[in-house]
């Protein structure tokens, strides 16, 4: 057999797994939490780490990026070749809290390497997945004989996603001309397991509000009054009974307009997922289905818009009872949204419904919190074919699917500010307890990682060129 | 002109004003907050008070009646007729806390008499109440002649109303043989206004309930479960929006079974009321009526039964947004019931109802409190003409018209173990502040329930016998 591109690739990271290996192990001892002020230094000393290791991989430029919370690091090799399209990894090097007695098996700062697998915080989530790009790239030059990507590699890794991106919109909003980009490759997800391996084409948006209802001026009392003025908490019931028909689509009038819908192509590929409705339950932790009528379970949570109440409340919630009609009540609600839906345009829909509903003698007010837009980049795209195609390389040719994802986050950012479409390419699989006790790595899926981007950054300057 | 028996009973009233108003001062000036454990000693010197008072009236028997909590005070004049109605006469001794800086213009427990006025915490509620009747059973011997009363006329006053008189049933149960009356008359209500004397018909009673619905074993995210699984908190909603129709009727079969309704004429009773819609909603703090189709404000509030929401939780309430699908929500519900309607067959309907609407995959568990059954006294009830004859006669002939009560309390209790009719005689005006700083009561009222109770027991025993 002579050296095929991807036999010099296997040979280039099996000879340098071990220092990679190490590598990462050094940065997973940094607990670098960011929702913990006690741990700001090692959120500041991971961005260092992580800074310096980048242009020791080769990266010409490796800066630190302040923000009024934890810094970021970002990374960039131009290609040298002045059509090279231009590709920025999104990735985050801050990690969820964690402690031994949260039910630990080993120290979660101290990762253990056993069984193929590296316990560690941070080790799928999100570390592992940031740091394979840097034994990647360096495949790539070696089995391209290239001193510099086939692509202008960019790479934005933030400090702050697990406590909820705070400053990240206004950091690339900031530095929206150096991260600009054709494609965003989110390496920070996962795929549908360790046999199916997949790639996520999308995200859902998010709009939240929370509404108050005012009733009397105090709590009343139900015998003198109840039964005939409107009880504010009643009145907050009723709303949310509204949002849904009998179908469990939201009534709101508008809220489905521009949905792009689910092609039947698509409707395909998510049916012929290996589905088992028992495991995902468990997984929900619940214990039944209930959605919209016409639609999958898969299909509800990836591509169908929804409704739900996250909080309410109102009235008398101590115990035993009292019998008032409650001065006031609230409901939060939150709406996924999905590719063709304009958070603006759901939440003035949503306004005026409310509005529409409220009694004669019940006053309201609806506050919005910040929206996320969906994001989503159709199956025929140019990048998404070649992340598919790269990762069907490193995965023996496996035929690659594709999933959604059905939560929002801020790669919905860089594709509004940036105009790029973005790709999520992620290796880790639904047992790597993200946010959990034992977090880990499959040492196997993460080298697949290391070898997809390997390919990728040819593939895509191939094919985006 | 000849000395008529009302002519003796207003001479003797006039006669003994002074010293009549001399004790009640002296009796409201005793703190007996039931509420609150540092005014224990207080109540019990209250019902001590006033059992030596009623001996001194001439009740040959006046004790204290010892309860778990503030005791209560028997007394008992027996007529001497064997054919006489025995009367059972329910106040209560307790009263509701006050303070200076709650607002009040003079001290709450140092009674000011002015204007015709006597401002004391307990002068209307229902301290003032009570002791007209010693007055006036003496204005009646005094009227006719008589060294006993002309019914077998007993009295009790409990000392834990202001409480939620949490022994009275009990209390009840116990001395049900000392007890035993022909009618109760409940002097612890008021009339529609200082012009428009009335006398109250009856009383709802409630029955309410807790509901707990359970959905998944934890808060899950919303982005990646939501819409796909039934959230407890809307599942929650969606029973308190069910509860009613479009009619603001309620919805749960059977709730209407039995109930007894408005008659023609008392619907015209009621409607002849002088009702003041803008005034009724500043008393209720509320800025907008809403109720059952087809019948009245007033209507709704005293002689139709309803559902009301009295608290409802569940999720996220906390500041900003959250979001999840709550493990959990809760409601609090109360119905109010009215004459014809049991309150276990009610509980027993609103069970089957919610588990017929609770979707699979939702847990739940519904825990009622102990219930309070509707009382009513139908207009034409020989003891309910004696009460609207007497006061008529001490409101120099006024017609006197009907109300009815919309809250629930203890004279159900005493209409329930006893299977006596309940009557209420009241001579409190909306302005009397219970509850509020500034209780008063008003003198010439105060002396007209005097007048009442001397032309009742003669009326009564003639009318019953």
């Amino acid at each position: 057999m002579s050296d095929t591109p991807d036999s010099v690739v296997r040979t280039y990271i099996e000879r340098h797994r071990a220092a990679f290996l190490d590598d990462l192990v050094a940065w997973l001892r940094i607990p670098s939490v960011s929702a913990q002020p006690e741990h700001a230094d090692d959120v500041r000393r991971s961005a260092e780490w992580l800074a310096a290791k980048l242009s020791e991989t080769g990266f010409p430029v490796a800066e630190i990026w302040p923000t009024p919370g934890a810094p970021a690091v970002f990374a960039e090799w131009p290609s040298g070749d002045p059509d090279a399209p231009t590709v920025l990894v999104y990735g985050h090097h801050d990690v969820q809290p964690a402690a031994r007695e949260d039910g630990w098996h080993s120290d979660p700062f101290e990762p253990l390497l056993t069984d193929g697998r590296l316990y560690a915080r941070g080790a799928a989530d999100d570390k592992g997945q940031v740091f394979f790009h840097t034994l990647g790239v360096r495949a790539h030059l070696a089995a391209t004989g290239r001193t510099a990507p086939a692509v202008n590699l960019k790479l934005i890794v933030e400090g702050e996603e697990e406590s909820g991106s705070p400053h990240f919109r206004a950091l690339v909003e900031e530095h929206a001309g150096r991260l600009a980009a054709d494609a965003v490759i989110v390496s920070d997800t996962g795929m549908w397991s360790e046999t199916t391996p997949t790639v996520c084409t999308g995200m859902r948006g998010v709009a939240d509000c929370e509404i108050t209802f005012h009733g009397p001026d105090q709590d009343i009392h139900s015998g003198s009054f109840g039964g005939a003025v409107p009880n504010p908490a009643a009145v907050a019931a009723r709303i949310v009974a509204a949002l849904h028909d009998e179908d469990e689509r939201v009534t709101v009038p508008g809220f489905y307009d521009g949905v792009t819908p689910l092609t039947e192509a698509e409707r395909e590929i998510i049916a012929e997922l290996p589905f088992d409705e028992a495991a995902w339950l468990r997984t929900a932790k619940s214990h039944g289905t209930l959605g919209e009528a016409g639609f999958s379970t898969l299909e509800r949570v990836w591509a169908r818009p929804t409704a739900e109440v996250n909080g309410i409340g109102g009235g008398y919630q101590g115990p035993g009872g009292k019998t008032i009609v409650p001065a006031s009540a609230m409901v939060k609600l939150s709406f996924r949204l999905v590719d063709g839906q304009d958070p603006d345009k759901i939440e003035r829909a949503v306004t005026d419904w409310v509005a529409a509903q409220v009694p004669a003698g019940i006053r309201h007010e609806i506050v919005f919190g910040a929206a996320t837009r969906p994001c989503l980049t159709p199956l025929d795209h140019p990048a998404l074919q070649s992340v598919a195609r790269s990762m069907s390389r490193a995965f023996d040719g496996h035929r690659i699917r594709f999933t959604r994802e059905g939560g929002s986050g801020p790669a919905a950012d860089l594709q509004d500010v940036l105009g790029a479409p973005v790709l999520f390419l992620g290796i880790s699989v639904p047992s790597d307890g993200w946010h959990a006790p034992d977090e880990k790595v499959e040492l196997e899926l993460l080298l697949k990682g290391v070898e997809t981007t390997a390919h990728l950054w040819g593939d895509m300057a191939e094919t985006m060129r």
